[in-house]
């Protein structure tokens, strides 16, 4: 779980969707060490909370020195998120640069059945 | 609320969409007081009234000066725009300048019940 | 109502679909009388009759001295070729031209209860 | 009726979708004799059988002397592919090049009962 | 049967969707000899297993000196990959460089009944 | 000679450079009276006087009735402007829009010798 | 040599430049009679006579069943148009479509030693 | 004049460039009070001094209630920024969001004697 | 030395510009045995003798197996195409696809002292 | 002074140019901390030295926790490389990503008098 600092939805009747794209994504390949960028996009439709760009870009940092396959990536990415916004609806994309000549895109979805 | 000035819708009888993209709007960031810059996007169903566009354009003039977060600005737009043309849809799509790395899209939708 | 030179649908069995784009539609701003510019997409499915192009050309240039509000003359297409032409589907889309920093697209349909 | 050099389907038990996407498509006008050129789009899912892309390309060849309107161009490619293949169905795009300010697009489409 | 590399899926309770888009493919012309060039296209919403990126890069190197045509390519391609890794769905795209003025794409889809 | 409302080179002791693109022209082609549409593009070294926008918007409105082929209207535009500007360099570049197939642009030219 | 149509450059004091791109040309492959495709850029500097569109397309279109290689055409239409029109320069571009994986451009040149 | 923060170059010996390119300017029109929209770019050979770029941020902002036209305005921030770095080489280009269907760019060049 | 299949050049008189792209072609890292990709461009002034496509294909190909560097590639494509044509001016650009985030680009230029 | 691992360059008689594009530099801000990040663009004419890319690739990722400014680090990567190299010409061009609303553009040369 990660403390992210969030703020209170300042519309909670209607539901709408925020997407936050992150261009400046790295982390480790758990098998080489080597360096990997990635894309993330962060759609959600928020219920009480929505999270601090601040607090989303640090977290996102915290994967720097990581090792990490990217499906585990994304997966962890989305539990976070879902378990500390408790949002309606949430998708994370990640777009993965070229490796060995391979672009991977790799996208996970939450819902909340109380959504 | 905010008194726009409108025109008679000339085909009430059939619904047809509007869409309205203006990318000059700008706003302070309410934390630091930055500007914050945005594309933003009316799409609507007109019912007995039209928007003019150069009141629509003075009344995203009208955030030049004001501390407000994307998606309580986003929101704000929506409902402004909802009570004063009663339309039978209404979506506004904030695309909101890269703040640390992040692109914001925001998207708030409307319906009339009696649409 | 407008008199366009048509031509017998060639194929009344099945039905398809005839996307014609124009790119050089201007009119006037009825406030301003300054000149207006547009793209105009006629999208139909045809039944006994298709528009000839030279005669919706000449069609759309009748506009060029005539002041019109966006909503107005996407709608006024939108009936005169479904007057003239009997399709069983026709969308007009109307692409405007930068306007005090808006972009404005208007979107018609009409559906023919025969169809 | 064409006479197409066809193969077996390789995958007879799962259907799945073949996209040919011809950029150097010319006819002629049958009214003013004048050339015209278009990108013609085959999509279909095969039953039995499958198009050669050479055999394909000669039938494409044969409309370079020919006059024939867009809409009775679009329409009899998809009728002759269609008798020739037998396919569960078949697209046919037609997007032809500018004229006098238009660019057209005609879209037929036939479906196998069988299929 | 082609033996991949895998590991298993570190999300099984919930199914996500993985796209890796390879544009260094290559195999021959049954017909001519001559080499072909492709995009290939894998999505799939993995069971227990994901395929390796350095393994699938292996398999699709295989097929550099091998004589298929583009809609056997693609199904062999989805059979074996589908075998391999029993996905809930597995989708494969190829897209094909163009040859005599043609591009083609096939796309074909696998389904796992128990997915 | 046109009267262009025209204002004080705010610097004029080091040459810089001013480019207005405008994308709305159209004038009549002289033979058939069909309207052509274009972008002109002035890009001009002020001296002593820079035109305004408004002024030179108004001036290239005045074509919309007028024929005038490509090659005699931007040199016409070249020399109105040149000797209205007096400037140290002046270039106008007109960018017509396809005519049977034809894209053409046409570029002129003027220098002051004094410049 | 080819008879243009062509006009009196109404600017002969001043140099300036005309381009016209075309692209819709297609002739034959001497080899295997197959079409090829091209567009062919016209760039010159008139001195006494300027070439009608028209007339240019017309020119163009007599090498639709003409078998001739992309070098010899090039410079064939150079040394025509060349001939014709007195230039005081002229460059001709021919961007062909591509052929077995290759796409070519050939550029010609021509000045006028009195220009 | 204005107080930038500056920083010691860090390779005095050899000439090298630096752009910054800013997309979120804004100052007023002062004929009308309305906002305008631009791009600005920097672009420097530096001399004994860099620029902060938070402290160029906040000199942009300065404009934000500014009535200024775009020829001013480019060649203010040119003098600003020349005095203040003292860079061998400066150039200012500003790029105008469209106003009554122009787009305008200004640029203006200052270099120093002893650079 | 390779023994490329050429035809005498149409037009000796005058200089001119032939440039080939080709987007096939395909090597292997002399270090790893992987596959490596490129688009090779061949641009040239023809002296006595200009390259068939077919046979420039053929030459290219005959890489497909051959373990080779970049630089070294780029160098011998050069050498091989100038000794067997005898060219004014001779230049090879080999663009290769990434590996390990980097996309690099070699060019290198041949000139005949007498031409 | 860095341990480059280097090849002998393949042609030293003639010069020739070697681009190496890198999307996946990162560093870090040494006044914040926070990670930046940029393209980095290695062009130069290598003279008795070339540079392997592995080894190119572990230098820049040498940087991955290291605070240093814009332009100290493009002088940095160029000084480090020339020594190195000692090639002909070197050009270092970083790209570095949006901050504070701000792209930055660094590049830096250098010549050797021998080469």
């Amino acid at each position: 779980m990660y403390n992210f600092e969030t703020f209170p939805n300042p519309q909670t009747e209607l539901p709408y969707e925020i997407v936050h794209t992150h261009g400046e994504f790295t982390s480790l390949c758990p098998k080489t060490g080597h360096p990997d960028f990635a894309t993330i996009i962060v759609s959600y439709v928020p219920a009480a909370l929505c999270v601090e760009l601040k607090s989303l870009k640090e977290y996102f940092h915290s994967f720097r020195e990581k090792g990490v396959f990217y499906e585990a990536l994304t997966n962890e990415i989305a539990d976070t998120l879902f378990e500390a916004l408790q949002p309606k609806e949430l998708q994370i994309e990640g777009q993965f640069k070229a490796r060995g000549g391979f672009n991977t895109v790799v996208r996970a979805e939450r819902y909340n059945a109380r959504g």
